[in-house]
């Protein structure tokens, strides 16, 4: 039974006879590209591949609406990324900068260090950690100037110790944002190409004769980039390919209605297709909720958006507790998750899948996107399960390390060659059994 | 222009002309699915997802030609896996309790903590580390009982402290093998399902009435399971998509020439498609090797297998110096080197991929299959460019976490508030703005 008193969002209750196939209905999304993106996708890799910088400029002109003759006219390097910097309101470059420095330091915590120990046996065993040589950040193009996407990918990379930062970005009609090239120029990028969609991602992966080959594609994108992402993948890594964002509030019922209807919001602004879900124990704080959003939803600039995803994707679900919307937060794994109660601290222990935790009724995840200074790149529709925030880590690498001496390589030898035989591997064997002393 | 001596593997010289192009071509590899594999797993999953184990066993039944007729019949419990391990003889048992043993030791060290700091704002930032609820790992059947594979993917899971770990390992025409099983057992599997293919990849993704569904699927497989893991990926974590395994050996030309040909077998004893290439300055040496190449084939097991890998895919290069041996290294990106060279230490500052790298003369890549601890689960193909042995870190995720103090929300919100209306997502701004202090 789905109460919709406003019309607005919907409302369950964990304790209604079909919660629990509500909630899987709610939250089941499967990110497919249809034959017809996949086919048009295919069709442009294998042209970039076979072509080059001419497929590129093609496409370029054909899909951003362009008429550049020459790759040079596609290339943005750092003193250009400079003086869209300059040309910035103070304001803003100061909040830019906060961004940057925040995240940088943030993301410092995850740097990994190579390490090696000299076992009983004698054997130096070890895991050296370098980073990728090459990066290649796909920010998107269009009406939304996403520098918060530039800062979180390439800032990242940078502290890792990537050399060399590539960016992929889109301006359909020409149409450049100084806000976006401004974060370029402050995180570190080395040079932007002002190209998109699934010819930008194959030019990363493969290289041309302007493009640099990459090893590595990250960034979110539309149905074309995310499918190109996933054809290009074992050619060069990838990050997660993205769903529609979330958020999940936990709320005791004791926050302001009008900031948590904000904070849902600030999510369904995003796309129809993102998720707004507030748990809360106290049926009335519902309604105050829901109140809120009645009386705010007009006041946004992107209404129709937002009162979409809202109706088609949203929810407030009464619960009995905060000890079982705990247990609703680990079966929804959300991407996103608020606590917005006393001594959030005490629900940490029992919370084993989210992407970013956001803890106590100050802490709106709008902090998160821009300047905390943890990644926004964060795992969507579940994965945080098993896949984690865009980090450090994702631009690292391991090499292991198996040092051994002869007295130790004899004595692994002994052990080897049985386990090799046992697999009717004969050769293995051999070669290590040629290290075994007489 | 190619020396073929013996014809049983190529030789090339770093400084011919077309150098670049031959190794190029000897290296390429794409892993791909033809449309009939890509229909075929499609339609599979879908099954499986529609019927769970009334498809799953008619499947096996196809496929494995098994003729059972229930789930219990293909469930394999701790009990069963004990006696299967006391059925082994004891230099068998020992060898393998020695690997297990070693591989957790080494493993050991990539456990990572969870860690916090609260910054000059006030605000708590850091990172929950937590591992994976439940993993499948996959371990072909057929031929070769693959003992090590499950110790490697299994051990590790369980060093992260995956509370469920399960295993799909099919057994065609029912053939069991108690080395496999005593792996699982001492490995700390917690069950086995003898299912296999495609089949047995989408029971883990989406679980079945018995087969409960998994967070994230591990492990080798054919072209099949391989296809399938692609397609589920997204729904659980996957470990890469591997390709034929590969040893690029670098010789110094003062190791015994048999010990370097019996390593380059190891490798090409995989399968046909493996690869073998030694780079060596010293052209008489590569001139020993092949001699030892051509008398000790004959003596393989696997000989056939190891032929044909050798003569299409294998090669010796002579170059110029150890030096730009290295160089090369960083453009192959094996997934295995011997550095089998006097101070092989002196070497490493300089490589910058490779999955594992074996140092000195003594340490066969062998002894890294099965014993010295570090995972044999490698990034294939020059996948290393970007991707990690498989490690701890592959069962673990990460939650950021952000919690300000009513005074840094204030003051982060300062900040937040221009960088999201830069954005035009002015929910988000408003959303950080109720939490600045007038």
């Amino acid at each position: 039974m789905t109460k919709a008193t406003s019309g607005h969002i919907r409302r369950f209750d964990s304790q209604q006879d079909d919660f629990r196939q509500q909630l899987d209905a709610l939250l089941a999304w499967e990110g497919v590209s249809d034959t017809q993106v996949n086919d048009t996708v295919l069709k442009i890799i294998a042209d970039v591949r076979a072509r080059g910088d001419d497929a590129l400029l093609e496409y370029t002109n054909r899909f951003d609406r362009m008429a550049v003759e020459q790759m040079a006219e596609l290339r943005i390097e750092r003193p250009a990324l400079e003086a869209a910097y300059q040309r910035l309101s103070p304001k803003l470059q100061q909040a830019l900068e906060i961004s940057v420095e925040r995240v940088r330091a943030y993301h410092q915590h995850q740097k990994q260090e190579s390490w090696q120990y000299t076992d009983a046996s004698g054997t130096v065993l070890g895991q050296r950690i370098t980073p990728l040589d090459r990066v290649g950040v796909y920010v998107p193009g269009g009406l939304a100037p996403l520098a918060s996407s530039v800062v979180m990918t390439a800032v990242t990379a940078k502290v890792a110790g990537v050399p060399e930062v590539i960016m992929a970005h889109p301006t359909p009609d020409g149409n450049v944002s100084d806000f976006v090239l401004a974060a370029a120029w402050l995180s570190g990028v080395d040079q932007v190409f002002t190209i998109g969609g699934a010819q930008a991602v194959a030019a990363l992966a493969y290289g041309t004769a302007t493009v640099p080959a990459v090893d590595k594609v990250v960034g979110p994108g539309n149905i074309y980039v995310a499918t190109a992402k996933r054809h290009v993948f074992g050619q060069v890594g990838i990050d997660m390919v993205a769903g529609p964002s979330e958020i999940l509030v936990v709320c005791d019922g004791k926050t302001d209605p009008d900031w948590i209807a904000m904070d849902l919001f600030s999510q369904a602004e995003h796309d129809a297709d993102a998720q707004a879900i507030l748990l809360c124990p106290d049926a009335e704080y519902l309604d105050a909720v829901e109140a809120s959003i009645v009386r705010l939803l007009p006041t946004l600039e992107r209404v129709d958006i937002a009162r979409r995803s809202l109706a088609d994707r949203g929810a407030l679900i009464k619960v009995q507790s905060l000890e079982e919307a705990i247990e609703w937060v680990n079966r929804i794994a959300p991407e996103h998750l608020e606590l917005s109660v006393d001594q959030p601290e005490q629900y940490l222990d029992r919370i084993r899948h989210a992407g970013a935790i956001f803890m106590g009724r100050h802490t709106s995840e709008a902090l998160g996107d821009y300047v905390a200074g943890p990644n926004h790149v964060l795992p969507t529709s579940g994965t945080a399960r098993f896949s984690s925030p865009l980090g450090v880590y994702d631009f690292q690498k391991k090499s292991s390390i198996i040092h051994c001496t002869p007295a130790s390589a004899s004595e692994l030898g002994e052990s080897a060659g049985p386990l090799a035989r046992g697999e009717l591997l004969t050769a293995h064997a051999r070669s290590a059994e040629y290290r075994i002393k007489e």
